[in-house]
């Protein structure tokens, strides 16, 4: 089940499991504050744009139930390592990984299919202290297969009318985020800004859009990660911790 | 000096006063915080779009030296009140107050004049429980003389390449915000969400724009204006208590 150089990890939420390699790219808490962020209903097709190790189509899939889920990762060997995961934690009824360019998947799947797309997508644009060493972290990290734009495009393709978008992405990248989604038509509904610290700038942001939505958001309360003390907050304890179905 | 109805009130900065109208729109928070939120270079050409009874002419008349303010005001009572609280504080030779649709304004002072403009334009789209009872504070609030894109647009015609565009607005419009400022080349650089309460979500939006400048925006930390025992947090009171001179 695993090769070499990688590891088994715990989700912690009914015992999920995630294979990881050491040397590549992990997930992280911006995975885990997404998954929780997105609200599926009952029967929902939902799509994970450059889904990696496959974190967020796993924890989706153990915080719903009777939802489909794909996955797409253009790197090979990680969605190799997504599908095995998604054979341990027994979902292959449930989550398809397929090992594909986000920017051809709307055709490959068809148009207007999906009710949710979801995306941790890479946050940096190539010309900003981009090194070729680690050809893994480069494709995780920068927008080398697909621009943020290009990640949005695909989103408005695959969502059916009403369809929602939910994303995880640096703080700093807001305004291209913003404009990029009123500009293909998925309306920014909520948005929450995550904070390390209560008196921190926000370093990461987290987006629900909806495709032909009238205008007007709901900026969300802030998130603080922890408090005062460096101890974690509540809320996220909550989050890392929370294993009931996310249906609403 | 004062008409009936009228009474002057005292700014706490400098001994700065201002005019106002029991029963008309009187300023508010956001204006003091747009005023401390500016930052002007000595000499700088400063126009402050829909100045009402001229609160941020005045108080960046008195925060900073050696600049020159232009109000614009489109209520012919409202710009006389703001004209006469110009002579009251003896800034008649550094602000002229102009009584004139913000839309006509960059082809009567001319394109790319200005080093900064400011706006704490109405926030509220026709549409929304508009009612008809109150003219003054129907144009104070609603978008009747000029929306949010009319109130940019002058903006960045007013503006030298370079030049920054400072305005307050509600936290719920930013993303109309935000793509229409990019829209017009004003490319938002740092947007400051400000909170009632630490766990509130924010009711303000403060935004610097510069015309022309490259993408990426700072998304600073957030302003909280009470503390949990319902005083006022220290930078709030910072802000009011401040007559430094505001120059960078």
């Amino acid at each position: 089940m695993i090769k070499n150089g990688e590891r088994i990890d715990d989700l912690n939420l009914k015992g999920l499991l995630i294979i990881q390699h050491e040397a590549k790219f992990k997930f992280g808490m911006d995975a885990v504050l997404l998954a929780n962020f997105v609200h599926a209903k009952k029967g929902d097709k939902i799509i994970d744009l450059g889904c990696g190790t496959g974190i967020i189509p796993i924890l989706i899939a153990g915080k719903t139930s009777d939802t489909y889920i794909y996955g797409v990762e253009i790197q090979k060997d990680i969605s190799d390592m997504a599908s095995r995961s998604v054979k341990l934690n027994k979902f292959s009824d449930r989550i398809q990984i397929i090992n594909e360019d986000i920017r051809k998947i709307p055709e490959i799947l068809g148009y207007e299919k999906f009710d949710i797309v979801t995306s941790n997508p890479p946050y940096l644009p190539i010309k900003t202290g981009f090194d070729k060493k680690n050809e893994h972290e480069n494709i995780s990290r920068y927008e080398i297969n697909g621009d943020l734009e290009d990640f949005i495009k695909s989103a408005f393709r695959l969502l059916k009318f009403g369809g929602k978008f939910f994303m995880v992405h640096r703080a700093d990248r807001i305004v291209d985020i913003v404009y990029n989604l009123r500009k293909y038509n998925l309306e920014p509904k909520k948005i929450r800004f995550v904070h390390p610290y209560v008196n921190d700038k926000p370093n990461i942001v987290l987006i629900e859009s909806k495709k032909g939505a009238k205008k007007g958001t709901d900026i969300m309360k802030p998130l603080f990660v922890y408090k005062e003390n460096g101890e974690y907050t509540q809320e996220l304890l909550d989050i890392y911790g929370k294993n009931t179905i996310m249906e609403v």
